[in-house]
């Protein structure tokens, strides 16, 4: 009699860090796909576009310039999602009609100069001028008493709502923690209290020693794909030391995060030999002025691409009203990945 | 001194079927947009097209051949994402890696013989047979020992990951209660045990007395923008009577569901004048044998275009990491909705 085999057998899996499940159904990758295409983004882009409101030295659209900037450069966005001047106030009707007001700040990080770039095709130096960036400004906003939690992401490629090429990335900033991170608080302060040890410390040792879904190590990183994966190819960059937030983050350390970031978005273009859109961003301590020994810091990516650089995967009906649900297993994603050159095929 | 006000302040809004937030940036609804467009599927489509998988009399990819069915026709998906041959068995190490084995039924629901038509076209009558084929399909597969769940729902449009234009939907039955509905169960029963009435009853009530977010009312269904929407057109069908599921339904009941599941889906396509794109799906009790007085069946619609026909909103970086985000209220969306003519705008 054959057994339970999650290669062969449609099964849930559970994400210890949010409490939700992934549905898996490894026989469905040979659905033929008959539906949308994606569009290859491969136009050759110049150095520095005039139009561009990101460049050194060009307009933005609120009407300031931008400096001629050589290394990184970062502003206040000029379409803030949130501001500090929000007044404060609520909405408590029942528990069944509940508002409060949202004070933040969002920022605009340009990653380059150069409008040409994303962070695979720069060196570990340029990129570490980036991880400069997001140490100072966690520090410099997470010190401020209105803001309790600081978000770092990147939005990559046109189909994860990108609207300008030029790399960068964001900050929003704000007075209250959101659901995802506070999710992750729940269960990090549940397991360290239970064990003494942060939930990722544990989960990492354990995967490092399975080998299966690790795709990079370096001196203080590691890149894998986690076991609860939903995206076709999502992964997640763990420290290996507990370290909670980037304000603790040695040089180190620092050029350690510029690296793998930098082999794993390598990694990524070479797939689908195409530049490889993503949402990626950092989860880290809250800035509420406690102490969180139970946090530690990671790095997410959720890149939407499925089967080739035009076939997504579709987080649709299904997935927006019972759970996310993929086809391909997180084994054969990290073996995919694992197996590409570690140089970017543009060479 | 103003005041605190949700028209113009950043806010967060609490959804209390999930627990969860939503970040709503009203004044930020003035950012142009330069990022990516939607393609619009405006072709004429034939009423019957040889090539299409799902039209009477045609083959389908798995072989077989689909009768000429003159109202609505079930079929056990060729590329189902569960099934009940998945052999029993899971995994647990240290509430690190999780998994459970999963089984269940996946069934595709064409809406109609005519390759042309899609809801908001076709008459309430056929539209009734949907829902009828919704009742019979939920009793028949809930009647079943291992299935506890029944998620129909339609993704309608090549945005949502449809993949054929000929009007239908889904179902997948398992045997697990999937997230979405799960994180319902749980507030509806808090809810019911304290109050002795459903949550989605007590809502209503108040919803119908403060009117600004209501769009559509008959006699035994209203159909509103919820105070928690995340999609800037995101819509719920709420039953008047607390019905449970699909097999508590009568005939009156079905023939007013299919009218204001027709008349919604009017007014969406009436907005920007296109085949208005969305998943919407049920959300009812669990079969799992219990008695489940506390749900309160409903119709969640997820649409994504935001300005036109051809700007979606992105739920990307700031969204997947945070939580959700809306640019436009919900009250302003509803006013949007309710305004437009009640008849199809092709007539
Ligand atoms: O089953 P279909 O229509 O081929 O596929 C579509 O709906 C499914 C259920 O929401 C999704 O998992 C797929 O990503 C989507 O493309
Ligand atoms: O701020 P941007 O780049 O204009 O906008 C993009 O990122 C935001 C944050 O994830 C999203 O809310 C928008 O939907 C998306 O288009």
């Amino acid at each position: 009699m054959s057994e339970f085999n999650m290669e062969d057998h449609p099964h849930r899996r559970y994400n210890p860090l949010t409490g939700e499940w992934v549905l898996v159904s490894p026989h469905r990758a040979k659905r033929p796909w008959q539906g949308q295409l994606e569009k290859v983004a491969e136009e050759k882009r110049p150095e520095h576009d005039p139009e561009c409101y990101l460049c050194p030295g060009n307009d933005r659209i609120g009407g300031e310039k931008n400096p001629s900037y050589d290394g990184t450069y970062v502003f206040t966005n000029d379409f803030a999602a949130l501001n500090l001047d929000a007044l404060k106030g609520g909405v408590n009707e029942d528990d069944l009609f509940r508002a409060e007001s949202e004070q933040g700040i969002c920022r605009v990080i340009c990653f380059s100069p150069r409008h040409d770039l994303t962070i695979p095709q720069m060196d570990v130096v340029a990129v570490k001028k980036v991880v400069d960036l997001w140490q100072e400004q966690y520090l410099d906003l997470g010190s401020r008493s209105e803001i309790n939690y600081v978000q770092i992401f990147e939005n990559k490629g046109s189909v994860m709502g990108c609207s300008n090429p030029h790399p960068h990335g964001q900050i929003w900033a704000q007075s209250s923690v959101p659901d995802e991170p506070a999710k992750e608080s729940l269960r990090f302060k549940a397991y360290f209290d239970k064990h003494g040890k942060t939930l990722l410390a544990d989960y990492l040792v354990k995967e490092l020693d399975k080998e299966d879904r690790i795709l990079i190590e370096n001196d203080h990183f590691v890149a894998l794909v986690p076991y609860w994966a939903t995206w076709p190819f999502e992964c997640m960059i763990i420290s290996q030391r507990a370290i909670q937030h980037l304000g603790q983050m040695s040089e180190d350390e620092k050029t350690a995060l510029a690296a793998i970031y930098r082999d794993l978005t390598i990694r990524y273009d070479n797939l689908f030999e195409v530049s490889f859109p993503y949402s990626a961003g950092i989860h880290q301590a809250p800035t509420d002025g406690e102490e969180h020994p139970e946090w530690h810091l990671h790095m997410h990516f959720y890149p939407p691409l499925l089967r080739s650089a035009t076939v997504k995967k579709f987080m649709v009906g299904y997935e927006m009203l019972g759970n996310p649900q993929r086809d391909i297993t997180p084994e054969t994603s990290a073996e995919r990945l694992r197996m590409l050159p570690k140089e970017h095929y543009k060479g």
